[in-house]
């Protein structure tokens, strides 16, 4: 297969240089345009990124030259994923998807809108019917999105529970790492013999977020489940991997060695594909009382498999349990390429021509 | 006043060290004799304890010598406090009572004992009278306990709701300190960009313990709150200060400001009373929404106010807000010596006969 | 004794905040003006500094009005100290002195001026006869400043050894903390098992200030020591507390018995002067092998001693040793403040006439 | 080439567990068994070690019964690797090579017998001359070891510049990471906002080794090097990764360029020999003023490149640098790995008879 040739948005960032690292030696796509803000446009890319992932990046990748976040210079591009921040991202993604190119985003900035994808493919797939009613209005192109970070493992440990029992209400306190927050994320006074009781805008985001990607398409949109959602949510010094602690009320009874049968057993919507990034097994379950823990467990699955132990019994709901995911992979660039994967495998993507 | 002489049992271990802190220059306490386990008896404190609180232990206390942990060699004390474990504090604190001394512990070994209090004093005072009953057995002596450090912050917190709008259900999430696992706690190499999902037997002992406190005495004996507890507790990398998610179910609605000023305007059982230890505001409510903070926040009315913020609606209970307290202090020594100071006030401490 | 109205430049800051911690209750001083950048002039003291010490600014300095760092805003101040960044302070630091102030400064700005005194009481009191140089051109007002936090604690460790035995080299590796970059210091991501080896203009600070500390006054200026100094800076995850690994060259062998005898010793030049600052021991030595550390030995003396342990003969140079000083006390404000105190004490501070 | 069979001893510890790593996927080695303490011995390696560098243990080696350390239990093996701590190493190392073993190890116990080699492949493979001598006695077996991890970062940056100048005199402050301490090392409450300034016993084994590392052969044995040597060293809280901050005289003048370019064009004495341990760049010069990092560079070259950074002038010797070095990889167990390589590819490995 010609690879797809990709545009990345926001490649500088903390997100871009997963989503670099995932793509420089991708079977299936491979790296054409790295786009950033204007400040670091005209520049090679080892140049202007922190890269923050190792030594340095990728050679093929530090010797391109940034360009900005614009349609026209993507055009020898088939495909544009974006790490961008929100605010950026709102009109620029619009703006490629109008010009015809599949956007597969990692910004909340479409993630509500009733025609956009909220996916997590191995428990929505259904959802990118949503595509066909996005090409009515651009002519061709759309966006994907993935959730937010501290949402997908949550949805990932919830989804077979919520189809096996149905899920009625949870609440979820997180302990998220720095990677979170990006490059410019807290000071590190700020976290020296402390921990951050708040990270803005973080509980909106579960708390809506969990029903879209647990919902059903009915007619032409996506009928969101019925799920109470309370987050907490917590910064502590950690680089990578969110953890959860989640108390779930079930809409019938389940035992814990059933619930971890459920989740162990779970193989998602998209297994047999032979998406590269897809884990074996979405769900690891373990059995040891102190785990997971998030420098031991979060590369399960190289990172895209969200690892859920200690489940036993809430006093107050149903169920609890521990859930942890790694954050700026599964919870970020390792999803929107998983995304892009699954289009890539519907043939989705349309190739553009070029000169 | 003539001082009560005090000793102190545990001394050489983090609550103990505390504990000699607090009592060091106590107006109402003079610490008479230090006692430890057999390895360290015979030696100076100084020399024993490995001093974790600053550069050196007071000086009037690094002098003394250590003693064994028995009644015996206390016959100089009016009062026993105990920094125990509590495999040890099970027999020896027993033993202290049976000798005739008012025994005010820190360990978890008798607070479950239906005669022993389990004594917030601002909470629950009244549950002093449960000392008459062990006395008719001891004939002098008694045991009086303070909960655990992660139990103690959750039930200042919530007591003012309950009497104002009962509790019925709580799902807390910890963040707990370093030093609640005293000296002998987690290695550095377990902590490092990383979080322990699991404190042997904290969970239950949270599940346990609120509903005593926050019970009312009936007949002989204490009748539990009926207040469904689910816990899930985490090691961080703080030194001090318990931080915790609650999200709590109300008897009735109230609205986070009505929560607010019922926990801002608690003043407790005790006030008035003139106790050294007791702070003046035992909850302090912040408005920020990133506090209360461990580092910041911890030595709040000297290490003994809870600080409650983040007070808003659950979408799944009916609150929800974030807790800290001092976990040496306020959940551990500091309780102790409040206790003891509640004892003092209430001329509980039989003065013995010293030749 | 009347006490100095002061005015603190750069209060907003992490020195800024531990000037006024020491200022607010201080015998001798009394805060008059609290002095900040543009953006936060007008506002209240409290709603524009992120105050970092602890819960709350204290009470009377938090309801003061920011005002604009200039010299008519200062005119109900007898003093000015200073907290401000090295490229403010230069001109308005200037500007104060003009103005016929006296202005006690933390900032870098000024050291290196040829009669402007870079101070450590106890080392160098002598040095404010540089004062009389400045008032000629000044007509009154003068400049004082104290060195930079990782000079100070290595200062004040060599100086009894040179007045002793000379020293003629050293080399010197810092592990910093990070309030000594306040609060826009390093991202907690760039910190996660991590150091960072560098902090830009320290090593250039402490090789050139550490000659001038130690030289001697001679016609009407300073003939700085003529010692070598090498030093190596690093960054740690620390809060509080320079920790700095010495290497020395002395003029004549000596012992480490020795010269802990002499250190232990040193009382310095302003003792039973009665400076409220002043630490009874400026150097304290401690014998144990894994001492002086960070979080246990930086409250030494209020933070105004110096911790020097594992006195040690050098294989390279003559001994080695391990110094530890608190960077934001005796390293910056407790430093300004003491050198305020000296000025104070020897009637340098001229007393304002006000309406 | 039919893999050589290995007994890793100490096969659960730190170093063990990366030996483990290292080797069980070896294209020359094969682990045939794996060796512990008694109380380990006929558990499961996935049972019995505490694995702490990823979710689990490599499957091949977890399924393992753990043999006691001792040659009757390696008939089996060709050749024995050993991870074990210095006490245990010294008689059974002995032991082993006195029954025909090769034996390679991790070590301090026989570092400075005046048979045994402390090879540094790249600096000293002429070394192994040693194991002649050793065969004398023990008729074949014999022993060689690698440098304690913070000499071995050292020695590497250092050999090249002692063949081009001569290394006369050499200050060094570490700064080592919690992994170089072992699985129960310093606790976490030690470590929180702290660093530990002294690790026993290390400085004397950087200023006993290196000597030896940079010597040459002479006759019958190995003739020092006279290099001074004066270590500081501290643990601070990384995980992996000793970095080192260095002072050094030459035996004549370099420019810091001229050093950089000897440093980053140093190829070593075994380069070319195909060893699938060594990198190809034994040492990796860095230009960036805040380099090398423990987090961003320690996996430099597969964790076996030592990474130079910041070479400057010193104004009290001739030139400084900051050196990083993987502790556990290029200072543990890929060294003793890499040397088993080298006395592979020499045939210096008796195969054995099997039945």
């Amino acid at each position: 297969m010609t690879p797809y040739k990709v545009g990345i948005l926001g490649a500088t960032g903390m997100v871009g240089q997963r989503l670099v690292e995932r793509l420089v030696r991708h079977p299936w796509f491979e790296i054409s345009a790295l786009c950033a803000s204007e400040r670091s446009t005209g520049r090679r890319y080892a140049d202007a990124a922190r890269w923050s992932l190792s030594s340095d990046p990728p050679p093929s990748a530090a010797a391109l030259v940034l360009r900005a976040c614009r349609p026209q210079e993507l055009m020898d591009c088939d495909l544009v994923v974006s790490g961008l921040d929100a605010a950026i991202a709102l009109e620029v993604e619009r703006d490629c998807a109008q010009a015809g190119f599949a956007v597969v985003s990692n910004s909340s900035a479409h993630r509500k809108d009733a025609d956009v994808p909220l996916l997590v493919p191995e428990v929505n797939a259904a959802h990118l019917d949503l595509i066909a009613l996005q090409k009515r209005s651009t002519g061709g192109g759309f966006i994907v999105t993935n959730p937010n970070c501290s949402v997908t493992g949550l949805a990932l440990a919830l989804a077979p529970l919520h189809r096996a029992y149905g899920v009625r209400r949870t609440i979820v306190a997180t302990l998220q790492a720095l990677s979170g927050a990006g490059l410019e994320g807290p000071r590190g006074i700020d976290l020296v013999d402390n921990v951050l009781p708040y990270i803005p805008g973080e509980e909106e985001k579960i708390q809506d977020e969990l029903g879209k990607i647990l919902g059903r398409t009915a007619g032409d949109g996506i009928e969101p489940a019925p799920v109470q959602v309370s987050a907490h949510c917590h910064r502590v010094g950690t680089l990578d991997g969110h953890l959860e602690a989640v108390s779930v009320e079930l809409g019938r009874d389940a035992s814990p060695e059933a619930a971890a049968e459920v989740l162990a057993g779970f193989t998602g919507d998209v297994h047999g594909l032979g998406l590269p990034s897809a884990p074996e097994h979405p769900i690891v379950v373990r059995s040891e009382p102190d785990r997971p823990q998030p420098r031991l467990d979060r590369e399960a699955g190289g990172g895209m498999s969200v690892v859920v132990g200690r489940l036993r019994r809430c006093p107050v709901l149903t169920l609890r349990m521990v859930i942890l995911s790694h954050n700026t992979v599964r919870g970020a660039a390792g999803a929107t390429v998983l995304n892009a994967e699954l289009l890539a495998a519907r043939g989705l993507i349309p190739r553009r021509a070029r000169p």
